[in-house]
């Protein structure tokens, strides 16, 4: 096991991180910029090293900083946190390069993943549920109808360079194809310079579903069950459930087991999450995140499994401490972001937290590096906290988090803990019907279907 | 189900009550003296009455303030908590008068549990076994010599009339007996003017091990196995466990499955708690409680069971909502008393507290009412909330516990914090080797034998 951990981020993941440490007994290292020094996870670390000034470019992201702050203190291993560098395969490999443990997956993994195309790739390769679509551009119209045929309508036309929605276009029916396809194809060449399209699957209204793996990177791999992440805000997420309320058990094994034995045919070390669009009970892959997630928590508290703790033995060389017999699902849990925005216009409120108080009880957690007295600092993103609830059931769970949000005290700045409270009164939440647009529609007051 | 419940008490376990009722979608009155008018579980109820002056005769125990309150908002059910009036057959049989609920059971079932011999009797009767021991006073040094003979040494010589160990001597071989009788005799006809003297078993070093028992009224019971509480100061319990280190399976099922039956044929409504003494696998009945205890949330944290919960069902006429079958026991949890009172000294210390920030992360619960700014009044009990951690494993448990305690500040004022930092680094804690004297003797730096 390791001695020395060098926790290679800040906030909330970073006392994540710090605590599974304690609890296994390894020593700890923060690393902060000049504008953190005081937070929560400098000051309960064993020792910290200052890396830069607060741009993350500077501090978090400055991987010779980040690696003399290795050497100065003997940390063995780094843990990155999510964000920051937690997928640079470059910095995976000068750890290794320098006999540091990188906690994660090998650079290789990292790299296949960061990749899109790569990814997908991989993802059809190794038999996952990829969305179904032209290989590359479509030569010409009538190749483009013979594949739009082959899919299914609705199809997308999208630029083959695109990228922000610009060059896409969505053909409903057969008769649609046509100005979608020179339409698609006017905008692509204005914006990229280049007219090339492809055609894939078009998914109405999906769920944003993902399942959660682990693998010992000598071709073991469990699945730990999936989170439904589709109440999303401009592709941020800001409400997760585990499990999700749309899923069945049959359906859930089916498509756990094809990502677990994805990753033990790939040969996976440590925590990954594979994302999928979910629609008509059909699962399409969209990326891997070769990382822990802001989301790990509603997993850990439906399994029992400290994922934190997985990783570190994984990279370790201990390997998993759960076979997938022993991986049981209990109650339900949902995780609320809580951000320093405005729970309305979005707005950014950094500033000092004049009060704080978090909830307690039974079922509840609250995962924070904040206290009452903290200024924000204006530098990093918006997340200082996450109130995860557990209950037996997911009414149950709703009724908690009502209570624990009530509770929940930070005053001084503006958060997003009232819009979770306004999302509890609304039928669609508490029946868990609900997909990747409701939650614009809900904020752009749009009437649904 | 109940509409609206009034909470007859006041802190931790009021607020504790209070987020159940809420979690049911139950009103809540919250009542309060004027010293605690601003108290947490004031501000989070849906109404509250003032019910008198701080100190708790005048207020939290004052029956008929209590009654009005009931009145003017219409409550349907009353929740005693702990302590107070919640071991009142009185308070009991007055709401019953008055068709208000109590949520606990019967004022019969009180009233039997509170008078120590005949509770002592009516678990002989059903079956549980107690301390073996002379039936009532006995008749001269003949008889005495008999019957110690019969139960085996060591024995205690006790004064019949007696309490506060005055008139109590051990006799720990026959030849001891002549004088234990003669000095205890002494000594009880000057404490008491009666020297009558009955005998028991004396037992050396046990255990403080209790069963949680759960009765639905009508014949049906469960227990949701044991705590153990053995380590104790002046008789006060400082830190519980689920389940105890010193139970196997078997021993646990047997002494379960023997509480659970005794409270099926007792007809018993809602939580109770049978007390033993545990020594060389063998238990002996100390008393029952009836009423929800200081430390039941380790037991829901490893039965996932919420008792207040429960408790409210079976008043409600709505049963139990899990069967025997249904319990398991998952994990392991401690509990430890945070007390305003100085860490060595255990002097009271009332106060205001500067900085308040409670521990988080996974398996980490606080129950407490307490706040930053706040100000604790000396009417009370020192308690000012209760650190549960949960874990796999026992060992887990500890080291959770460990980096918990380290994140837990509170300024301003002496708490017992320190104190369960320094019990962490004993073998004997390590190894859950202790038993109801080895607290005691810590605190009072005594060589362990």
């Amino acid at each position: 096991m390791f001695e020395k951990i060098l926790i290679a981020n800040r906030g909330e993941i970073a006392l994540r991180v710090l605590r599974a440490c304690k609890e296994l007994g390894i020593s700890t290292v923060a690393v902060h910029s000049t504008a953190d020094a005081d937070a929560m996870h400098v000051r309960l670390a064993d020792e910290s090293v200052c890396v830069g000034p607060p741009p993350a470019r500077d501090s978090y992201l400055n991987i010779p900083s980040l690696l003399s702050a290795c050497e100065i203190t003997g940390a063995d291993a780094v843990h990155p946190g999510y964000g920051f560098l937690s997928e640079n395969a470059r910095f995976a490999e000068i750890l290794r390069a320098h006999n540091i443990t990188f906690i994660g997956p090998t650079p290789e993994h990292i790299r296949t993943m960061g990749d899109k195309i790569e990814a997908k790739r991989t993802a059809a390769r190794l038999g996952l549920p990829v969305v179904p679509g032209s290989e590359g551009a479509v030569r010409g119209d009538e190749e483009a109808r013979r594949i739009a045929g082959d899919i299914g309508y609705p199809v997308l036309v999208k630029a083959a360079a695109g990228g922000g929605g610009r060059g896409m276009k969505v053909a409903r029916t057969p008769d649609d194809l046509e100005s979608a396809l020179s339409t698609a194809r006017a905008e692509a060449k204005a914006a990229f310079g280049d007219d090339a399209l492809y055609i894939e699957k078009y998914l109405d209204r999906p769920r944003h579903i993902e399942i959660q793996v682990m693998g010992d990177g000598k071709g073991k791999a469990v699945h730990l069950g999936e989170r439904d992440c589709s109440l999303q805000r401009r592709h941020q997420k800001v409400w997760e459930e585990a499990l999700s309320p749309a899923l069945n058990a049959s359906e859930r094994k089916a498509i756990g087991e094809r990502a677990s034995a994805a990753i033990a045919e790939l040969g996976y070390a440590g925590a990954g999450t594979i994302e999928f669009l979910y629609e008509n009970n059909e699962f399409f892959f969209i990326e891997m995140n070769t990382r822990l997630q802001v989301e790990h928590p509603v997993t850990e508290m439906v399994t029992g499994i400290d994922l934190v703790n997985e990783q570190i033995r994984v990279a370790s060389g201990s390997g998993l401490s759960v076979t997938q017999d022993e991986i049981t699902f209990d109650g339900h849990a949902i995780e609320c972001r809580i951000n320093a925005e405005h729970p309305e216009t979005f707005r950014p409120s950094p500033g000092v937290i004049q009060h704080y108080h978090s909830p307690g009880g039974l079922g509840v957690r609250v995962d924070s590096a904040v206290f009452q007295g903290y200024r924000i600092p204006p530098y990093y993103d918006s997340l200082i906290g996450k109130l995860i609830v557990h209950g037996k059931t997911r009414t149950e769970c709703l009724m908690r988090l009502r209570r624990a949000l009530g509770e929940f005290v930070v005053d001084g700045i503006d958060t997003t803990i009232p819009l979770f409270s306004r999302l509890l009164d609304q039928a669609d939440i508490i029946n868990g019907d609900y997909d990747i647009h409701w939650l614009e529609e809900f904020l752009s007051g749009a009437e649904r279907g």
